[in-house]
């Protein structure tokens, strides 16, 4: 999507020698800086050190981490290092372990000399793979933002379509379009007059400093509310369509994702407000039915009690906002239930968040993903 | 209640010549200190910078700046003066108007030698009034409390009683106790083992601020958590009950109060868990019936898009957590409707949110309030 009007990817390769590059997310919203990802060693940092965060860019920055270390040092030994260090950084995202288990059996399989072609290649792959799937969960939601929009009489002349979302799960956290926001920058670009009301969402802010900088990069219009606001909006009608992503998304149809969407999805059923979820493939559990027993990370408690930020004078600072030694719990995620979600929006069309419903999608032939148990290499979650 | 051990009022006075003072709030949760107000000008610019707020406690700050008024000068033009300079402060407050207009009344029909007196002598007992309120309100939630302890086995050895909180309504927003932080008070007082979940009460931070430095001095104990972690905590069966305070309920039994508040009745309501508001006479509207047409304040976006804190050094500053020029929202509000409301814990006695309990309640003879329409002078809104 567009930084100030210039296209980009949240990772890409750039120059004759094809160097990889990211965005530093730990620098949004007050600064944009590219960085370069030049060794293995780079590529670990950027992912422990949340310059590039979302299961699927993290995926797609280990991949170029082996890649990397394959052009210096097309080895096992080196090969296997690669892979011990970057399964070290985050040890509890899907994403990261998949897309290492995938080249560790893909390089393994070639002689040294052919490895760092391969790498990067698969690399590439999975980028493109992400985008292209993210490409067709927008093109699937803007479906949806069409219907509701003429059923509301919004999107045009008369009044814009008032879309709500949670969190980030926009482009920053995959390669490229993001997974909700996929059919906003679709409507937006295709001249549906859409409106995104942004939660700012607490304690990270990813709505406040993510979300609402890559919609204003993109000249999507949006308006940024506190989490407690959804409410409000919906119960007076100021909102037309909600939709989230999802971290985990299980076979039965329940959806695990950043904490505050569930209380999101009561507010939208109390009202008669439709609620979907973008859910690539990957996002899927097919070994889990019921949500209810989902474990939810508990994170740094600082997370709750300081804020960071830029002061008047532009200099960034972290303020804390309770009495000291004040202890506070920090639950990164909740568990939505089926019942409240009215279609999952994935890449190979909408059904509703329905066991049943879910394994008649993806148990149809087609690409990438092939079936619940996913033979698409790049889709298996 | 008390602060370091020692028993404190949000206003009282102090020494020989009865000096009012009050607990500087805008300086909370960083430093406490007590400010005096020595004349009516110091009153007035207490409401206005926030020094202090929470409608109790502006009313009877702004009778005490009417009393200090008549003791440098207890003429009629002095009295109107005083009136229009508090009455300017915080324009939209009812309990200010009433508190001014209580003492315009009385103050007029009195000869100017007696109006010092009679002055003090008023706002000393809607001081008094309130806290006889909030400590009756603290008396039924009691009753609510126990039941519930009992019911599911918590406040004893094996587990303490889970109750949830929003926002501040609490000692700070009155003269003593806090409408719903009274039981818990009396509770933890009479040894009944409570723990309070503060959700953090997005864009102000009352929660993190107020109710958690009031409890941490009280000794209640006590966890932070943002906003939206209500729905996962509630989901997974770790609050009790539910327990908030009420900006203006209508006479049909709608709460309108803090934003956040109507997602949290939804997500307790989901979960079976009881929804209570402590509200005080003075708290109902008995002119209105449905809440869904009460107009919602909209306060200035700055204060969802900086947050005011400390830094490492003790610093006070406030930071930027969003793109500059981001557009935001900040509705002040919101509306819980009756059904989702267990019962209004009033000074009265524990009631449906039902107007026709309300009324029935409120229709006995008795102190302070007498009826709907309330001869009791200082509970009519």
């Amino acid at each position: 999507m567009n930084v100030g009007g210039v296209p980009y990817r949240a990772i890409f390769t750039e120059g004759d020698d094809g160097q990889v590059r990211v965005i530093d997310q730990t620098l949004l919203p007050h600064r944009f800086e590219t960085i370069g990802l030049d060794s293995t060693a780079d590529a670990a940092r950027a992912i422990r050190d949340m310059v590039v965060r979302g299961a699927p860019l993290i995926g797609a920055t280990a991949a170029y981490g082996v890649a990397l270390a394959m052009r210096t040092d097309p080895s096992d030994a080196s090969l296997d290092e690669a892979i011990a260090l970057l399964a070290s950084t985050r040890p509890t995202a899907v994403n990261l372990r998949w897309a290492l288990d995938a080249a560790g059996v893909l390089l393994r399989g070639l002689p040294p000399s052919e490895r760092a072609q391969a790498g990067h290649d698969l690399a590439a792959r999975l980028c493109e793979d992400d985008v292209h799937r993210n490409r067709r969960i927008g093109e699937h939601g803007l479906g949806i933002f069409r219907e509701i929009a003429n059923r509301a009489g919004a999107g045009g002349r008369r009044r814009e379509l008032n879309v709500m979302t949670h969190c980030n799960a926009g482009w920053l956290a995959t390669v490229d379009w993001g997974t909700a926001t996929a059919p906003m920058y679709l409507a937006h670009d295709e001249g549906l007059r859409i409106h995104v009301w942004v939660r700012e969402t607490r304690p990270r802010f990813q709505g406040a400093g993510l979300t609402s900088w890559e919609l204003g990069q993109h000249g999507v219009p949006h308006t940024l509310v506190s989490d407690s606001a959804a409410g409000h909006l919906l119960s007076r009608g100021r909102v037309d369509l909600v939709i989230v992503g999802t971290d985990r998304t299980t076979a039965g149809g329940d959806v695990a994702n950043k904490v505050g969407t569930y209380p999101l999805a009561l507010a939208a059923r109390d009202n008669g407000v439709p609620f979907y979820v973008a859910a690539p493939s990957p996002s899927i559990d097919w070994t889990i039915e019921d949500g209810a027993g989902i474990p939810i990370e508990e994170r740094d408690p600082a997370e709750v009690t300081r804020v960071w930020g830029v002061d008047d004078d532009g200099v960034e600072r972290r303020v804390r906002v309770v009495p000291e030694g004040t202890r506070a719990a920090n639950y990164a995620f909740d568990v939505t239930p089926k019942r409240l979600v009215t279609g999952l929006v994935t890449e190979r069309g909408v059904c509703a968040a329905d066991g049943g419903a879910l394994r008649e999608l993806f148990a149809r032939p087609g690409s990438p993903a092939t079936g619940p148990h996913g033979s698409g290499v790049v889709d298996r979650p």
